[in-house]
């Protein structure tokens, strides 16, 4: 039965009352849950939803499209609230599906190396889990993101240097289409050459062709031993000049991450490291224990050769953990050098061979702009974010940094590269998203059309939404 | 502007005269030439197309598809020739599209370690003009397949279980989809998080969504030593129980293969190899020349662990080429076993959990079904092959063949594997995927439809064909 609402937002109310028959007190509209739905990490203004529910099974997610569907409401999955780009808010209001309730994992197969889980659960929570299998899951974004809203967005981070990206470990996926059909777009086998791709085409969709209810992960063994190493260099050109050089090398690098003098004095401020205010490469070696001393060996070689100093390497877990601890908190430790103010996080990405010329011209960028924007960067893979500070409430600041990105995304699309490595273009890279890839989008709005006749999966994300859905504002 | 052909093939002869107009010689309709284009390696009968054209750009790509549209006839992607499942047969007629003079290197960028190519040049044709770079191109699916027709069966083969599948390998393409519209799915960034995956959805699609004129490609250093091992085993559950226990082990095993002792006794009587005819595993190691050496050792420790006898490790090239060679050269030591027979090659892939569990019913089935079926198997992805040898001439042989190749995706797919592990659907596996996948099928068919509405993109592939094609047989 297709009910069309009316347009003063009848629809949501019939939706309360159908929901709350299904899921009693898992649905709310109280100010602060739809307030909490709305926020963002970054710099987009808040876009609260008019409901959120709180699904526990794959059955409930199909009955909650279902509803959507027949009062054309917006739908908005909703992970760990983790994402930069204002993937999960809510500009067309709608129903928000909150996943914390489906956290679970579903089966671990440890001789296959994979683990089958509900999409609420974050990283942190799986590799507690994992603990004992001798297993892990490597991917690394920084926050403690839910898989959910990593495969949605495509995430990476720090490890995807050795490990890949979601696209790489995400083995299959259970999803709720916009008709309320639920499909497994992969049988459990390692590889597999049946058709097309769903897996990778729901991979990094952000939620706009279908609400992701399993996701089957490829797990990775537990390193024999891990060793990591931080090294000062003299300039940006020799730390890339040294990622290079180890990555051609052979060397199974784990993390090669970069930090700009103005991130390590941040570093230095929230994390008491005591480190030179030098561009500086931290590194994560995985293999067993010979091999990643002989890894520590050729990469400080390597880096001699580029003029880098005082290589320091550490296979003691606390003092590994204190680094790498460090580097997942840069957004607070860059948030440190100028208190109260907040950051837009940039995600550029270049060809590793272009990606000393994009620092190089971002960091005379920064400094003919005035401003304050600390650098890290996933340098084996060319991606990397400056955290570009400003005061949200002053008009001139926020033009002037969102004025930097553009730029920045036109000089790394101009060098071949992309506007984003790893958030997803959201509310907020949609026109990159064409300058980047012109016609190519428009095959992208035939499978969404193809897929969300209707326009109801999380609208206004990727493309501009259409004009279709009953309940918008 | 838009012709209706005529049912009686004018189509056909106006699709002649512009193309000659456009390609001159490069247009062909020679008896020879059809049938050439529309042999199979396969046991699918031959399908001939009702043209040949050689294109040698990009722009006379987009001017043939354009001019098949407005006929509708069948645009038929043609590689080198070595897909199994008929994926390149014409069993509706139409154009098919050489590739063999799209062959050119477009672009290597080492410090990338990425190569933009067109689509006919084959693997070894690439690796030829890589070889003073440092870097190669790691997937071996055993023929010299073109890497147009590998990305589009989404191909893997031996080097899969270190260096991935085509999906992880390919970094973006260039190709013309059915409207003529031509375009480049990803920038040469390493990673990146922009829209759906447009990249992932054309690589295995088997040209049903667009014909691929470029295809960038990331490469991987030269590994400073390579060593190989071949061991014996008792039985084929203690092969799959080693191969189980190496990649858990964290050791980098560059390849994996089992062969059993049917394909030994063919390797023995086609490459004079020697060797006991009991199940073997074949190792690859790549790394610097300690991690070869202490890979070996893990690997030759845990194979004796399970039985696994004469460990012996070899590291000069001519040893290690002879080996790989007949490894490659598994097809022709299959035929061996009974000159003049053709073979059904199989293609499932399971959980490597279940392995052992399949091998062991299959072996079961040849021996129950009279059939002489020799393994070789790619053992660290699950996937397995089994050359089914039979006289194409009898009917009897053929019905009994297809029907143990049933029943065996049937017992893959009940364990939770896949009916193609790397050949693809092709007209061989229509129904195969449907019991595979299920609903998901339907998902396919709408992005099929929102990307070829009438149909001409290598109709009667992955799915059945509709009825759109004006010069239909």
């Amino acid at each position: 039965m297709l009910t069309r609402p009316s347009p003063d937002g009848g629809a949501t109310e019939t939706a309360l009352t159908r929901l709350a028959q299904m899921l009693g007190p898992r649905v709310s509209r109280a100010a602060g849950v739809l307030a909490d739905h709305g926020r963002s990490e970054a710099y987009h203004a808040a876009s609260p939803p008019d409901l959120v529910v709180f699904p526990e099974t794959t059955e409930e997610m199909r009955g909650i499209v279902t509803i959507c569907r027949d009062l054309r409401l917006p739908i908005i999955p909703f992970g760990a609230g983790t994402s930069l780009e204002g993937n999960a808010s809510a500009p067309h209001g709608g129903v928000c599906i909150d996943m914390s309730r489906m956290d679970k994992v579903l089966a671990t197969s440890p001789e296959d190396m994979d683990v089958r889980v509900q999409p609420g659960i974050t990283r942190k929570q799986l590799n507690a889990q994992l603990r004992d299998t001798g297993l892990f899951f490597p991917i690394d974004p920084g926050a403690d993101a839910s898989i959910g809203g990593m495969a949605s967005t495509r995430a990476s981070g720090t490890m995807a240097v050795r490990y890949g990206t979601m696209k790489d470990n995400v083995l299959g996926l259970e999803a709720v289409l916009a008709d309320g059909r639920v499909i497994r777009t992969a049988r459990r086998a390692r590889k597999s050459a049946a058709g097309y791709d769903m897996t990778r085409l729901l991979v990094g969709a952000e939620g706009t062709l279908g609400v992701i209810t399993e996701v089957t992960l490829k797990l990775h063994p537990q390193p024999e031993a891990i060793s990591s190493a931080v090294c000062a260099f003299p300039d940006l050109k020799s730390v890339v000049g040294t990622a290079i050089a180890v990555i051609q090398s052979g060397v199974p690098v784990a993390r090669i991450e970069l930090l700009d003098a103005v991130m390590m004095r941040g570093m230095n401020l929230h994390a008491k490291l005591g480190l030179p205010e030098a561009p500086h490469l931290f590194f994560e070696f995985h293999g067993s224990k010979g091999s990643v001393a002989e890894q520590a060996e050729t990469a400080q070689a390597l880096a001699g050769e580029f003029g880098g100093q005082d290589f320091a390497w550490a296979t003691a877990p606390e003092e590994r953990s204190r680094l790498w601890q460090a580097r997942d908190n840069t957004l607070y430790a860059g948030l440190a050098l100028r208190p109260g103010a907040r950051a837009l996080v940039t995600d550029v990405c270049v060809p590793i061979s272009r990606l000393a010329e994009c620092l190089v011209a971002t960091a005379a960028d920064i400094a003919e702009s005035g401003l304050v924007a600390p650098v890290v960067g996933h340098v084996g893979d060319g991606n990397f974010h400056l955290l570009v500070l400003h005061d949200p409430a002053s008009v001139e600041e926020v033009a002037r940094v969102k004025a930097f990105n553009e730029r920045l995304v036109r000089r790394a699309i101009a060098l071949d590269g992309t506007c984003t490595g790893e958030h997803g273009i959201g509310l907020g890279k949609i026109d990159f998203l064409e300058l980047e890839l012109g016609e190519t989008v428009d095959a992208m709005r035939l499978v969404k059309q193809a897929l969300d006749p209707l326009g109801i999966m999380n609208p206004g994300k990727i493309f501009r939404s259409s004009a279709q859905m009953g309940g918008a504002r």
